[in-house]
């Protein structure tokens, strides 16, 4: 996207909770926006509730009722966005920038009526855009909208990332800026790997691999929203001064001039892996094992089938951790359709994952990681990969030496 | 109003913040509902925001501007009504109650636009109506509407009483019961009379007069709006279990069966007295005086004028203590206009008012008050009178001793 020679650049600026968590991070937040709007943009604001209110309301609703009706668990819960939009506002005008607070009705932001975790439908963006064109910043209420029946409704956890890009894509703005408390992406978790360094730019798609396998800095939907869209997201925190070279941008292919390799590496702890044995090998064997999990729900990651010396089937696989207990309950009560011999599971492994377009055009990169792994003597117990992406299974206690490894062996490392 | 054969009796029940101030106490209101719901009763809650959370909201909006954009401010201030409204229909659900929240922008519960302070406009009863008719109970965010441009209104503090009055009229409703922290009415404030005792009935306008000099149970506004709506209030507490003879009804003249010459006593210690003194007569003196403290916005309230010995005029009146300053100063920037002597002024006062519908019709009533009040040794400094309404002011140290001297000679006094 980019602006139209008619108008003035249009940018959103979303600010999470920890960056509007009290009143003097607000006031930060207003002198930032003026300083955006003082270059002669456009702007539109959206906003999180202030740091710990959502969940005190969560806890609230919960303590009434824990399957209390996800209707009024919205009406409670998007109170706090309605909070920091006014707040927001005021903020605004005290410095003489006029502004506006917009709640989800207001707009209005329709979702569907799935309470609670809503999905985005047609958002207006005339009003919004009518606000800016009078001069105004529109302080947008993020994480809520408005359900069939004129209810109020919420996006879910860290849905306030989704409801700035949806303002952006409604308004065809320039760019959507996520103000966070991490000044951009890392090419791994810096808490791990001393030589993580910020990336300036990376795409949708590599940003979806990394942040679903663990580096949380944009919610995985809100990324996915943005490449239907076409919405340019940047990524920085507001709790540093900006410059031209602040955040991380997350873009289009199209907009990446040179396509790196490896762009990151990220992990997970939160796999269990569950390994069946002795299984006859016949045919149809791994759907005797997948059906009932996927009828309990459970969400297979990772698979490997190898053969035994017997001539039987092993079947070794992940799960998320919180759905282990379901999918053992699961293979207990199929064990006579698939007459397998034991049952091993394991909680003490982590995923590692190395991600990047440039896989689609390179082969031999799986080769770099297996050989790295191999020279200090870690054993790879899974193995998965996709377009863009590769994926091992190891033995939890060589998660960091691993990490460290794999981002110097993929020239990654930084000063 | 008296419910139509056709349908079930309509209640409103109005909870204040003390009623709602935590999760145990919103249980406990979920519970006085369903039973008011099981005797047949359609039944419509207006809550308040949870005890403290109007006022943290009021904090953060000062802090940041203490002259802040009023609209905004009703954004962020009416959010603590849509917590509960919210909390409280799942309380309800709870019992195995249906219910709902309505915020006033879904009712439509419409205002004008004086943000912070707004007149209420049409409110809907349809759809809180329809809402009864399906068997729930419509939980409906007191003290907020919507305003003309859809923006997010409030009546001023205390307006929730207002909210409830207004939606029982427009639902028709045969009751709108108040809960609050005290268990009705009394005929006078029993922490200084000991002997004062709960009235069953009190009409409209005594409740007026009542309120407006020191009685505040119920919001004056509410008084006023239930009088020309004809809406039978109801005040009792919500702190003790309900029986048939529960809290104060506060009605129609036409509904009191026996009309008391006397019906309670009020005191007011926000009177300042101001004297001017020796002022030349002439025609038109009273205007001289009173136009610079209208123009200045002072309330005058009781006046009394004398003649001197030296055939000059004294006129003494009283104001609220906020506004003695501007008075003053009014009065000074007036000095040449009107010619005073010089100007005597007095805090240590307190204005004492016997209020009751029988002195209409009963002359003498004053002269009990007098006659009372000159045995205690008691001076009286200025007397005004209404219909309904006898005030004296008197020193301010024998507040207690007239209120209580007051109430025997009245023979209000109960057990």
């Amino acid at each position: 996207m980019t602006s139209s020679d008619q108008r003035p650049t249009r940018i959103v600026m979303k600010f999470g909770g920890t960056s509007v968590a009290d009143l003097d991070r607000i006031r930060a937040v207003a002198e930032r926006v003026r300083i955006e709007r003082d270059k002669g943009h456009q702007v539109a604001v959206v906003v999180s509730a202030m740091a710990g209110v959502t969940n005190q309301m969560v806890g609230y609703v919960q303590a009434l009722d824990p399957m209390a009706d996800a209707c009024e668990y919205d009406a409670v819960v998007a109170s706090g966005e309605q909070v920091t939009s006014g707040l927001t506002a005021i903020a605004l005008q005290t410095l003489g920038v006029p502004s506006r607070s917009w709640q989800g009705w207001q707009i209005p932001f329709r979702t569907d009526d799935a309470h609670g975790k809503a999905r985005i439908g047609d958002v207006e963006g005339a009003a919004l855009i009518a606000c800016m064109e009078r001069g105004e910043v529109p302080v947008i209420a993020g994480f809520q909208g408005v359900a069939p029946g004129e209810r109020i409704s919420t996006l879910g956890r860290g849905g306030s990332d989704t409801s700035a890009v949806a303002v952006a894509a409604a308004i065809k703005a320039d760019r959507c800026d996520i103000y966070t408390d991490v000044d951009g992406i890392y090419t791994t978790d810096p808490r791990i790997v001393k030589k993580a360094k910020k990336l300036d730019r990376i795409t949708f798609e590599e940003m979806l691999e990394l942040a679903s396998v663990g580096a949380k800095v944009l919610q995985t939907r809100s990324v996915g929203l943005a490449m239907k869209e076409k919405v340019r997201v940047r990524v920085l925190s507001s709790f540093e001064p900006e410059t031209e070279l602040s955040g991380s941008l997350v873009v289009d292919e199209d907009e990446m001039m040179e396509k790196e390799l490896v762009t990151g590496i990220a992990y997970s702890l939160d796999e269990a892996k569950i390994s069946v044995s002795r299984i006859p090998d016949r045919p149809g064997i791994a759907a005797a094992i997948f059906s009932p999990l996927t009828a309990a729900r459970v969400n297979v990651d990772m698979i490997v089938q190898s053969v035994g010396s017997d001539g039987s089937t092993n079947m070794t696989f992940t799960v998320p951790k919180g759905d282990q207990a379901r999918a053992l309950a699961a293979l207990e009560a199929a064990r006579g359709d698939i007459q397998y011999g034991e049952i091993h599971t394991a909680n003490d492994v982590v995923k590692i994952s190395v991600v990047g377009i440039g896989m689609r055009s390179h082969s031999g990169m799986a080769s770099t990681m297996f050989q790295t792994l191999a020279e200090r003597g870690i054993n790879v117990q899974v193995i998965s990969t996709s377009e863009i992406k590769i994926s091992v299974l190891i033995d939890a206690e060589y998660m960091e030496l691993a990490m460290r490894a794999l981002h110097t062996a993929y020239g990654l490392d930084g000063e």
